[in-house]
């Protein structure tokens, strides 16, 4: 299956700010309650993958009704990650590459090969 | 301050897969456990706003440590839903206007407008 | 209200095991199986308390749905605590007993009072 | 190992009380707060154990250094758990219990014997 390459960021926000001032929830939109909502949806996301073998997560898009939950959560974090940048006006873009190399550089290809150990720990 | 108006996914993809190739990573990175990393990752966020006002995480972003552990968050946490959505083959963009347009059927503006009632509560 | 001074601890092992044990659950109940419910139940939990003010969550249990919520999800996240240290064979008391006194060396009064500041930011 | 087998709640609740009055932390102990700071520490948990395999993650206790992570963050949890539900005034060990028992009902032997559904599923 090909993909979407690109996101329309700008369009996303446009998108979620019409949709909250229309039903006039700005007032709730502040960043600690985005955060916790996000962590919420996260949190129902877990819930889907919770009692599965490593194995069953990895096929869980075969089974229809699990995939249209799996796809449902991943586009609500997405939307409050967006919303969330938006309101905190963070370039979402170019705080997503900068922690990119920022990882380049806590985890050098030659420690990191082959182990799950934190930075801290090499 | 101007942001970017596009999400490169397709150049995002490829970095997370060539990262986790190079450190032999794929073998952790099962749905399931990227999920849980997702996950852990917003809990950091939370950290951050844990003790704050509503109107303190309003202008965290002026406080300059404070800052950049926000935009870091966000860095890891977005890439972890770009990568969790790769390994499920999840169209990401598609995934997040389908469930946009589902939120406007569930939030219909004339009974969703300035309450923050959960739909199931209308 | 008096509330219960003693959480029987044995007791809640017990039942737990023994509701496992009849529902052919304990293969699903490894601790990272454990933890990721856990945090599923705390995202509810969060669920029910993101839109609202900090004064209202100060009082949001003198709403009858609301209350009722809050305290299956204090016993669904308490219950995973319970079990999932049981698994792991952890003496839960005295794991929250050091955590504490250790907790005072982390933020002793002269320092941490009336300061929100994690302890690394002392 | 024997463990303890009550958790002495009043004496939890009594020291913690003390623990926040003595550092003026009454006025960042919300129960929104609160919540936050409990999932802030669940997502600690779930980052130590993120990338282990099921059997990896059954014997975490051998490893001396995640162990004693383990037994902090389980700390940690219980001790937001049991200060949360004291600011909301909620009998914790009657709220455990009612869960269990409605549990029972959710979740019929004959019905839930070895599968991970959710009772909504059956």
């Amino acid at each position: 299956m090909t993909h979407a390459d690109n996101l329309d960021l700008a369009a996303v926000r446009e998108y979620l700010r019409a949709f909250a001032h229309d039903r006039d929830w700005e007032q709730f939109h502040t960043p600690k309650n985005l955060a916790m909502a996000l962590a919420g949806e996260v949190g129902e996301l877990l819930a889907v993958l919770q009692w599965l073998t490593a194995e069953e997560s990895s096929t869980i898009m075969r089974e229809e009704s699990k995939a249209a939950a799996i796809r449902e959560e991943l586009g609500d974090i997405l939307q409050y990650v967006i919303r969330l940048a938006d309101v905190l006006d963070v370039d979402l873009s170019s705080a997503l590459w900068d922690k990119l190399h920022k990882n380049e550089t806590k985890y050098p290809i030659e420690l990191a090969r082959g182990t799950a150990k934190k930075y801290t720990e090499f």
